[in-house]
């Protein structure tokens, strides 16, 4: 039988068992499923970030991978939990845009249901009670329509305001910030102009900034912007953290002209 | 054959590789075993909060799950170290109260034995020379008499004093506080008395306390009381931390009025 | 078939999901793979740390484990990739010497190969696109010479100045500081003195330091010497930190008279 993979992301943290708890309760329903955490660390009921990373990552994983979501400010109220298939993956997630870059990313879904909340299930944590039970019936191979019932409504958006790119002004929203403090920006690589080409130099708050390849192209503590491994533009700092050096937090607006 | 499961919690932390080498060990053993972390965030040496955790893990894994807890401040002491079996569990931890309350909730043991101390074990990490490799062996088959002599001594029991239930007085110990700075209660929904009904008005510290149902049933920044998805009382703050609103920490004692 | 286990040591936190999307990257090539995490908590590009850390851990893997190591300082630099096999284990990791630790406890390579960086490859992240395929490929039962070129040349070697042991002095290096605060030094038991014996005292910074073999044998708050579990030489302090209480950072030298 395939081994079919499921992923978990969530904004739990490590230190309570809350992680733990949805594995044991997926290993109940589907025991050879492997399960890998994208991470847990998502900044509490920070829907941009996870549905940035979700989208970083989907495309690195075997055809046929469950992305279960868990990030879910509004458990408790009437939101719905979704299940849902696009033509690689499956999702299960609160409808509250986490999975809009994702599915902008793998095309929109084939089919989408809305999970029930079972008599019972506590008023705190459907993901262990609603979302994971479902997340591994998929990965086990249930269909969709075992899980729940069609759900017509268009899936709830969440996006930035757009990057506007034009020759010679480039304005963006910071989308994360990672570990090392550099700070990833909603424009891909796809949609850069070709103003923005390796060695050109831009201003950022009045300060010049080279468009380069490699953190090593700068001397330590200066900056420098490149495209980052997820192919968007990241304004980093060698040896030293972007996103203090420039005062920059999620969801800023960041203007670079030239 | 069956793919059984086995889980880890301790105080080891994720800076070093501790946790790692105890599943290389558990791997040597027994290849097939799926391993499911908890946490390795208890505070070091935290007895109190692993038995907790403990609790609130071991009903969402699936029936015949190994349990292997390693926060273990009598490491090198003679404590004993013990693997048992319930109906429906296995464990294999320090003697020094940590699986009170779980086998409060899933009954007491059928069978305890102590486990011996190889020669040429370190006298430090008993967790990786002695624990992991128990817990492996039952994880693959082995029964406990495989592993070491009958136990018939009482279990080290470990508790916080009784919470107090009257119809308008509610006394009980802070039994953790999870990352969110959400303030768990040592009073079950069990043993909750008529008057801590849903929309009632308590009394802590002279301030007003709604006993709710969602967090979004106050403005940001109000505090309520909840039941918690494992069924513990909770003194939450809406997008705030109640555990420094209220100063308040584990072990400390708090009376409800009304 | 059997099955195989790969370990990864990594400096990429979990925050981001850069070690989740390895895991999907290895899970495509070899599905059935047992993934064990060592660390992700590295700090930045220390090398040094994770030498330390996979030393540690290389003996408690079942053989033909495969350890995938991503602390790449010199990532985007011409620096090669390699992979290689022991007797027991197979490595991928950067040529930066941070396998020379493991490598002096497990014995030279077998074979060596460098790992070609493939068209399309980003410029910062070939822990995912280079080093995760190759080790997943390996843990799959490829050769090295399916994965690249013989590498000829001698390994980078890293290492701090040795220890010096003399019968009535002892010189050696911080190499790592745990989670607890613990100061490990780079003075394996295999290499101590005689007079480094159980119930010897030392002076540190003019201080006596007993050579104890448990926490327990000292007050509160007071420090000792002991034998880690890790089998080199620790300078503990009782429930506190001793890397604070000596003011000692990695790389620092510490010397100990009697």
């Amino acid at each position: 039988m395939a081994v079919s993979v499921l992923t978990l992301l969530t904004d739990f943290g490590l230190e309570d068992p809350y992680v733990g708890v949805m594995k044991g309760q997926i290993l109940k329903l589907c025991p050879r499923v492997r399960l890998v955490d994208l991470t847990h660390a998502v900044p509490p009921q920070q829907v941009s970030i996870a549905a940035f990373h979700l989208e970083q990552s989907v495309d690195y994983f075997p055809d046929g991978t469950v992305h279960l979501v868990v990030v879910d400010p509004g458990v408790g109220t009437d939101r719905a939990m979704l299940a849902l298939r696009t033509q690689t993956a499956a999702f299960v997630a609160p409808d509250n845009g986490v999975l809009t870059r994702a599915l902008r990313l793998l095309g929109p879904p084939l089919e989408v249901v809305r999970l029930p909340l079972p008599q019972g299930s506590s008023a705190t944590f459907h993901g262990r009670d609603v979302m994971a039970p479902a997340a591994a019936r998929l990965a086990c191979g249930a269909s969709l329509s075992d899980l729940g019932e069609r759900w017509e409504a268009p899936l709830t958006e969440w996006d930035f305001p757009s990057a506007v790119v034009a020759p010679d002004r480039l304005q963006a929203s910071v989308l994360a910030i990672d570990t090392f403090g550099n700070v990833c920006l909603d424009l891909s690589q796809q949609s850069a102009p070709a103003t923005l080409a390796l060695g050109s130099v831009w201003q950022l708050q009045g300060q010049p900034l080279l468009m380069g390849r490699t953190y090593a192209q700068v001397a330590p503590g200066a900056s420098l912007l490149l495209w980052s491994s997820h192919g968007l533009l990241e304004l980093a700092c060698r040896e030293a953290r972007a996103d203090q050096a420039w005062s920059l937090r999620v969801g800023d607006r960041v203007e670079l002209t030239r």
